[in-house]
């Protein structure tokens, strides 16, 4: 299987560095390909902005989409988004590993999905009509392959907990693991959380590297979080609100999953 | 009134940054002290890292938390973040104006929060007790102010809403909204939300800044988003978990907010 790292942490000897290595090592001894991106180390460009594309801006003004479309469907995006995109097309299984900052990613890896994830390989793709709005929330350039986060926090598990004052970790993840992963098309397995990260010690990172290894061996056999698609007939198109009698009486982001059997 | 808009986008002639001008000249034509932290035309730069210290790394290795404390406690921040974090004290209310990407914020703007948010200032501080868990979650350095966020968006306002697709809209900036501002003590007020911002015509735009105005005005009367504080009686210390009674059956993030009359 061909597995890409996307990793970001500024220190190599963190705990975040040292589950990356545990995770490379593991992964090649199984017969894997990996490719890691550590985005600290590559010195990834964080902000998008005009410099992403060798063409000139198209219209009047830069347009993050439209200027980003261009660049895309004419080989003329900046060479390193072309290689992060190349590497996803490679990719079986991609594992995104960041500490969670403030309930969400670094924004350096933030601003790798807002650079690579480019009008018409990431979003505008496919076609839309009265029964399939666009090739997203389960299709997309990024169907038939598998992401998993591996995020680490200071927090407690029970202050991320359905009633816990963080939010429901589900929740937190929800624009993450829903709107940038599922959006794309990939299957989004469980996320890896570590909490109290700050408290870590031999015996628990022991611990630890047993539970991702464990992980990193069912990465193929793991069943993904069961997000619905949008063109599967749960939402109404072109509203995409969650058709009436599907998770009747329910709230929250949870609504927008299956439920297990 | 004082206010701060913490401005992210990388064209200035884009919608937002016309909403950003029609801001700043109604606040000053009604009697405000405004600036503006234009994060793309300052090059803020996004990424947390060991530079953001000008004090040598204290342990055996770069740690986010604790370098930035020690530079925080020790006046030794880098110029840019010390330079944010007081325009943070000399206002009253702060406005973040970014489109959402990703369903979430430009990576520039996300690096704003990780890098201006230091240990000691907008984290990290108060006293852990069994009856107080730190000044956090409606306490803390930013108590007494006020933050708005100003989003525009191409999704549609129905994708966003309670059923769908996009996960309703107060539930995709829970990170931003309870995460990064009601936690370090701002009052939220709701967030303005442009829908559909690549439909925008003379008509709407017109409509759009009346609105905007509108909400200018009134920034000061504005009742904000309802959100539970964390030590007043609503959480299990340290569980930090909703009391057992209180959004009795109900589930998904909007239950951290009290219900309004």
């Amino acid at each position: 299987m061909n597995v890409l790292i996307v990793y970001a942490h500024p220190e190599p000897r963190s705990l975040n560095g040292s589950l990356k290595d545990v995770a490379v090592a593991h992964l090649q001894q199984a017969g894997h390909q990996v490719q890691v991106s550590d985005l600290y180390a590559m010195q990834w460009k964080s902000q998008l902005d005009p410099a992403d594309s060798l063409a000139p801006v198209q219209g009047d003004r830069f347009d993050p989409s439209l200027d980003s479309k261009y660049a895309f469907e004419n080989g003329m995006q900046r060479e390193d988004i072309a290689r992060e995109q190349e590497k996803l097309r490679w990719a079986d299984t991609v594992i995104f590993q960041f500490p969670l900052w403030w309930f969400s990613m670094p924004a350096i890896l933030k601003g790798w999905f807002d650079r690579v994830y480019a009008y018409g390989f990431a979003y505008g793709v496919g076609e839309h009509n009265d029964r399939h709005w666009g090739d997203r929330y389960g299709e997309g350039t990024m169907a038939g392959k598998r992401a998993m986060l591996i995020v680490t926090t200071g927090g407690w598990e029970s202050h991320y907990s359905p009633r816990g004052i963080n939010g429901a970790i589900d929740d937190i993840l929800f624009p993450i693991q829903h709107g940038m992963l599922h959006y794309p098309g990939f299957e989004v397995l469980p996320p890896l959380v570590v909490y109290r990260c700050g408290k870590m010690d031999q015996a628990r990172f022991g611990e630890l590297t047993r539970q991702l290894t464990q992980r990193l061996d069912n990465l193929w056999h793991t069943a993904p979080l069961p997000y619905r698609k949008q063109n599967g007939g749960d939402y109404l198109i072109p509203d995409l609100t969650l058709r009436e009698g599907l998770a009747a009486g329910e709230s929250g982001l949870a609504i927008h999953q299956h439920k297990r059997a």
